[in-house]
């Protein structure tokens, strides 16, 4: 048996990261950028007011004897617009903010400080002294043109595409997304929408990992179900020539094993695996052609469970993220766990944050037949190989899969 | 001027949950259950063996003068078929993961623990005494017909997705995602594409606040940018009179004020508040006609930090979610905040865990106009009301953006 560890570099080092696309802006959303994005203008482009005031110059804010200074209003200038005269020494200029400070002024002070006649005033009185600088955002105060805004590699979320919204970035060089195509297998499993009959279950593998690939970013493509027969295996695996990753479930258990790695093998090249972990202990990966294929367990959970520390990683990968893993951290485990297992045990969990550290409870009977374990989970336990059970209130390490993988 | 809890509450009561429809399962993902999920069957359906092995009588694996027991092998049943006969006495049958546990046979010994002929062997030798039940898993273990699995309420993830396909809900009742309308408003926004002309910025926020939207599960359409003219406003508003919510950023700051609200008010009505809240003060809400609107501010970080501490949970409530905030967490700042605000300051930070506590680094200058101060940011840190300096080291409380709301 391997190790998860080893499992996983032996993959991802099979893993290539895929082309760069441009994409229109809106759908770079969650996608990661594959090049540096440098301003090519000063952001703001302008000097522009910070506030609804007066734009005058700074020396005639200063009050002598006692009176506040009354200043001329030549005119306006609105966001968007550029004022067509310069401000001169005893005058001022109404602006907006965000619009440009007219040439001549220094500074800007803002309407409540001041004294006027309503909107269309021709005087303003200045009821403060204000520096030079006031109330001016400098162009080029947020971003400078030639600066390293986004580094390649950044994953694009709501906030990066306003940056590269404001930086004119239309179109946008990113990793494309991966194509997944997805299979289940064996004569017990029928669709969804049939009644149950004797000795057969639904296809629940192929949505949940449906969904998971979405949740990771990924297009995935449901292929149905493969039938225990070369043929049926043969037939499906030749739609699958256009993907980039494909996830099969079931097929990969010791009965199964001769059938899936006959076929696997006379059109690529399999390992089959056992690897010291539950659930999910049989995983192959390999290629059918050049495509990469990563074989789960059939039962549910294994397939869930060995989907996020395998599966998602390597989609992580091909779609050009730097990080890979979910982060992990130190949770105390108020039930403890009494199921024995030798190998390492991911147990399935839910972690909250109370009263300054972490607490997990467990989901319950964590049999790899038990969906019903991986509901209100976020988070998967690790207890170390070895069976040693875990008391209530030890201490363990919980990968948390519903916190982002950057965030460790 | 209103707090953020005021000013939230008052929003969240105008808003109502969507109706519910009916969407096929791989296009529930993301939504929340409307209808509480009852499971129909067992699950698993029927006594199914969670080894390949051989079924048999308990009884026949008791070792007599220290001899294995030897039993004929009468046949073998598959995952997705019934055996054709019953076990007897002095009997075994050949079995595989999954595969139902044929009548008369009460436990599953796996193979491993057997010695046998080969793949046809007509006799097995049991080298293990086994219990009854072992190695089989019990009818309804998992799921019991009648029982409660997911509640109303619940957000539908991977994992629910297999448990709903395991029960055969090919259709699931969810509340229907929002619809929502993003205007952008000023005469200084051009569309993203254009070059920079002088006095005028691009449009961000519109592409800021659809990707945003998107993030909370909902169906953005972005209408352009509104002129600062009561025809261009019109315009545009009667665009928007099938969403189930409006956004526009910018028009609700002192300057705009007027041309925005007359607009509003002669097709519905709406409050401008001013919010105890920096960035983010002026905030407007209410409806145009009968459709929820809500007005945010016009610089690209006012409108990204609003979005998330109102527009993201007016979505959420929309959509049926009962968890409509992002929790929070206590972290300690390193760099401190030396940035004064009277009002309560979102400050933008990278919050990381680290040796078992959360650490903070703000992201910089925390200008309403300084977009970086977006980028890396996981976290806004609450510095209270009060113009606080905050030292380096000091604890405050942190929105952790990236968490769901559900783990608070």
């Amino acid at each position: 048996m391997i190790s998860v560890e080893e499992a996983l570099a032996r993959i991802l080092a099979e893993i290539p990261t895929l082309p760069t696309i441009h994409v229109p802006l809106p759908e770079a959303l969650g996608l990661v950028l594959a090049e540096d994005v440098i301003a090519q203008e000063d952001i703001p482009p302008f000097n522009n007011s910070a506030m609804d005031g007066f734009a005058l110059l700074s020396q005639d804010s200063k009050i002598h004897a006692a009176q506040p200074p009354r200043l001329r209003v030549t005119g306006s200038v609105a966001a968007g617009y550029v004022a067509d005269h310069a401000v001169e020494p005893g005058t001022a200029m109404r602006i907006m903010t965000g619009a440009p400070v007219p040439p001549g002024a220094d500074t800007v002070i803002q309407v409540e400080l001041t004294r006027h006649g309503g909107p269309e005033s021709d005087w303003v009185e200045i009821l403060q002294e204000v520096e030079p600088g006031n109330n001016i955002r400098p162009a080029g105060e947020d971003m400078q043109r030639g600066q390293l805004i986004l580094p390649r590699g950044t994953e694009i979320g709501a906030w990066e595409i306003g940056v590269l919204a404001t930086l004119g970035w239309a179109s946008v060089p990113v990793t494309r997304q991966a194509r997944v195509a997805i299979l289940g297998t064996g004569d017990e499993v029928i669709e969804i929408d049939q009644p149950l009959q004797p000795g057969k279950i639904r296809n629940s593998n192929s949505y949940l990992l449906e969904a998971a690939v979405q949740r990771a970013g990924a297009l995935p493509q449901r292929l149905g179900v493969a039938l225990d027969t070369v043929e049926s295996l043969r037939e499906k695996f030749s739609q699958a020539l256009n993907a980039d990753l494909i996830l099969t479930s079931g097929g990969v258990s010791v009965g199964d094993f001769d059938l899936v790695k006959n076929i696997m093998s006379e059109q690529g090249e399999v390992n089959f695996w056992r690897i010291n972990m539950r659930p999910g202990k049989p995983v192959a990966f390999g290629h059918i052609g050049t495509v990469p294929l990563l074989g789960l367990p059939g039962n549910p959970v294994s397939s869930a469970v060995t989907f996020e520390l395998f599966g998602r990683p390597v989609l992580r990968k091909l779609q050009g993220h730097t990080h890979l893993l979910k982060p992990q951290v130190e949770v105390t485990v108020e039930d403890g766990v009494q199921e024995r297992a030798m190998r390492r045990h991911y147990v399935r969990a839910y972690v909250t944050w109370h009263n300054g550290h972490f607490v997990a409870r467990t989901t319950g009977n964590q049999g790899s037949h038990m969906m019903t374990s991986l509901l209100q989970a976020n988070a998967l336990l690790i207890v170390p190989e070895g069976g040693a059970i875990v008391q209530p209130g030890e201490t363990l390490k919980a990968i948390m899969l519903d916190w982002p993988e950057n965030a460790s």
